[in-house]
């Protein structure tokens, strides 16, 4: 285990010009005039500096975080030199929400191109997604259910956010965000690929999710081809406009009293969905 | 559509008693001792007016909120006369999160006892956990797929909490939530209903959630029988002896990169997958 403070002097200066700096990263303009992105709290920093090494700049450590994550501090140290011990008092003003460690990447940590197309693959677009917990719960979740990337249309937050990162817990190191200019852009490049994009909506006359799972596994559904997930805003769902450039859209049932599910939710059970598919399919 | 101030007079005193008393329902204390609840938010007021009427109290409504969600205003005042318009500096001070629309209801607005057990019925067991978001969320996701009640072992976040009530979309107003006190009374209560407890891990060893689905579907499995979803703490999971306690410990397989889902992601799918299953067998 490292010791505290075994190359690099304390940080002990919650004023200074650096950790100053290093908090103003959670907005969108100085991310995008430093090309510098604030990743917070243990297991972010540990995706980080375990996917994109080549990324980190500068790593934050308070003094009992150092012991307790340890593992995450030797990885980092393995992706820097630049692994800093701080006092308290400067963790907490460089980030609330970092559970004493936090990490300064290029933004070029999160890849922004799809792999190249495979068939059957599955594919999330997120169009005016506003809350950063719920975006980065479905990138989390298009991670962890194999999707091999996630588009998302300008409007929804940026995926370099702070809390984005941290929703995720990390998933943005592992599979590509990429952001297109509109909903047609999104489209098209989901047509490139030869995948169908599949609206959710709560309206009648659409395709069951459930339907659409008990068929894939028994004989071939929307699901045994490729396709693109298109998740909306959390409160409004999909515009009209989105809706009508689905090529289906798809009703997840519900047996119970609810109106809705958080959209997050919804994500999780669609991709659920698909991987099932597509393991039975392989 | 009720026009502004009908009857009532307009509450303007941000610092009345009132408005302290109102706001301090965030505290748990508060809560025990007067035995009312803060409902924040068109939405879950929507779904508290129109489940538990009875439970209504009182309802504040923000001036511009009188015209924007004048569906709701009317289903308050078919619950209860005491509906009072009140300044957008009262509203904030009552609620930050309300969107203009608040309420004060009886703590009984939320139903504290399972149904009778029925043949198949799918419960949800939360344990330890501490997010309120997350809570709320599987509160909501278990309403709409069908579940018949959620147990809640003490120590997770109260669900009379107004971010509980919030992330749960008003569906703590459809479904039972009851408190054990003891993760082996959550045991007892479910093995009454002859109902397994199945726990949900990561860990070797376990049942794969896709081969439960898609057995089920053909023939039998542990969803077809009466069953528990058990989540536990969103950061640590279900600890050993939770573990042991369970009949069954479920996976959720996971072809891609990401360690874990969120708790609440986990909730979704593990519920869809029963409801599917439901849905075939009956």
């Amino acid at each position: 285990m490292s010791s505290f403070a075994e190359r690099l002097t304390v940080l002990d200066n919650p004023r200074a010009d650096r950790v100053r700096r290093v908090s103003g990263l959670v907005g969108r303009s100085a991310r995008s005039r430093s090309g510098l992105m604030l990743v917070e709290g243990p297991q972010a920093v540990r995706e980080l500096a375990a996917h994109r090494p080549d990324a980190v700049r500068d790593v934050y450590v308070r003094e009992d975080a150092w012991q307790t994550h340890a593992d995450v501090v030797d990885a980092a140290r393995r992706a820097t030199r630049w692994v800093h011990p701080v006092t308290a008092e400067v963790s907490t003003a460089m980030s609330g929400d970092s559970q004493g460690i936090c990490a300064v990447a290029s933004v070029d940590a999160i890849s922004r191109e799809l792999p190249e197309p495979s068939v059957g693959e599955t594919i999330v677009v997120i169009a005016q997604g506003r809350d950063p917990g719920n975006v980065g719960t479905i990138i989390r979740t298009a991670d962890a259910f194999g999707a091999v990337g996630v588009v998302v249309v300008a409007g929804t937050v940026d995926a370099s956010s702070p809390k984005v990162v941290r929703s995720s817990a990390g998933s943005v190191f592992h599979i590509p965000v990429c952001v297109v200019a509109s909903f047609t852009d999104a489209r098209t490049l989901v047509h490139v690929r030869s995948a169908a994009l599949l609206g959710t909506s709560g309206g009648a006359g659409s395709l069951s999710l459930s339907d659409l799972l008990v068929q894939g596994l028994s004989a071939r559904s929307r699901l045994s081809q490729s396709h693109a997930w298109v998740f909306g805003n959390e409160a409004r769902g999909l515009s009209g406009e989105e809706m009508r450039l689905c090529d289906a859209l798809v009703s997840i049932p519900m047996a119970g009293e609810a109106e809705s599910l958080n959209v997050a939710s919804a994500a999780a059970t669609c991709l659920f969905a698909s991987q099932t598919v597509r393991g039975v399919g392989n």
